[in-house]
């Protein structure tokens, strides 16, 4: 993947995100990279409904984290999405969550998905045409985003 | 209902809970609601799963928090949760939170559930025996404490 | 109030807002509340900050929503938020929340705003130009979103 | 540390922790991370409040959690915890994740803790008395638990 797609994602800290410490409390970076995940596939096209009835969807395998920086509430947020390696039952999800004012890395963290038959939990290989979506390239992702 | 039967659960603040103020942010009081609304109907001997089999699920169509001082990290709570009203096809739960080390009363509140078919999502009356679980009365409610 | 001033604010339904029954779980409309609220006193040029070195912040002490309809997953979602009374010393935000792709109207609900000293969390009474600002007009708030 | 202590935490899943799929939703994990780790400081005798003072606090620098198998709404589960690093400036929490009515484990993770002066925030050397604390052994902790 020369190129990686990356979609970018924008969000304000909410007052509920924040902890008595003053910052973004630590587990709200999953619910943002959920944020950024979402809106990639949004992006690529993806739909999660028709994937369901092909006998396929996925599960979040592994998650990580690593914080760089604080948040404060209000505080205006970037998330940059991309995808990091796709393999034949599983790909993984690159995040860098960024301060939009200041340019300040914040965290950056990957999570881990593993394709699943929907009604029998059982492992699956992915289909190509998702692989396809998943991998869409910068230029084409360009079109789609303007049709988004 | 001349002796509501109550129940009581504990918890203690967890920091996820806690906001920017150094206080539980205030949406967190309607999840200590849920929490004692469970024990509640788990006291009593509700069946979720069995009730659903039957055509009955209740939804919350009212909620409402009166908020009179704050918790912080680590306080011990305390929900106090009983059934003040029953009708046809609707009842209310009342709540108090407290701090259990000082006994401050920090939240009141109620929530209104009303019954549904759980496919249909349309209005139906509480069974008989449903009323009679609810109204469950202080004494026979000891018992199935015990039992639990 | 002829004619309050009303502040829209647009969201996406997270997963992480949603609960087993696959709806939004129901303390998460004070969240989005809150979202709305913050966005209000952003448009009108509400600083936080300076208003409690001026020695008056403010905290919730009633917090209410009746729900109408569900949201899911991805669904978009509109807060209309506006002031629906000012008093000496407390206020209230009144928000409806809608679907903004159908228009259903999901959740509405209130809460009350009680002025504080920010360090001795007594009551106070509201300064004059803290309620000239929350009472902002229509006319006068366009410019101060066109500014933002 | 031949015998490391380990920390076990229960509690009940909330309806607000799943999510629409039917299960805990998987930042909550992180949250229940914070349950762990929050007993085992506790029982081991930790002061935040006095160590802040002493001019030492920690952050969390990396989170990761892997993800066995679900949990649904009241499950019980039992979370355990253990330090499975003491560095200079920082120290591991290692984590386990399991439904306590069937055994099986749901989820392990790491949390990495720096550090840090709590007013200018820089990285500090673990004091000898916190790191003591820390690791403390079994025997001992015993001790401490029955006096909490």
């Amino acid at each position: 993947m020369a190129s990686p797609r990356v979609s970018e994602s924008t969000l304000r800290v909410r007052f509920a995100e924040t902890d008595a410490q003053g910052i973004v409390y630590y587990a709200n970076y999953l619910v943002w990279f959920e944020v950024g995940r979402v809106n990639y596939l949004r992006e690529v096209g993806f739909d999660f409904e028709r994937r369901r009835q092909e006998g396929v969807t996925f599960v979040i395998a592994d998650a990580r984290c690593r914080y760089r920086a604080s948040a404060r509430f209000d505080d205006p947020i970037l998330i940059r999405t991309w995808i990091s390696h796709v393999k034949q039952r599983s790909f993984i999800f690159s995040y860098q969550i960024l301060n939009q004012g200041t340019g300040v890395l914040l965290a950056e963290g990957e999570t881990t998905q593993v394709m699943l038959h929907p009604d029998t939990l059982k492992p699956v290989s992915m289909p190509d045409e998702f692989r396809r979506l998943l991998l869409l390239e910068e230029t084409s992702a360009h079109a789609s985003e303007a049709a988004g």
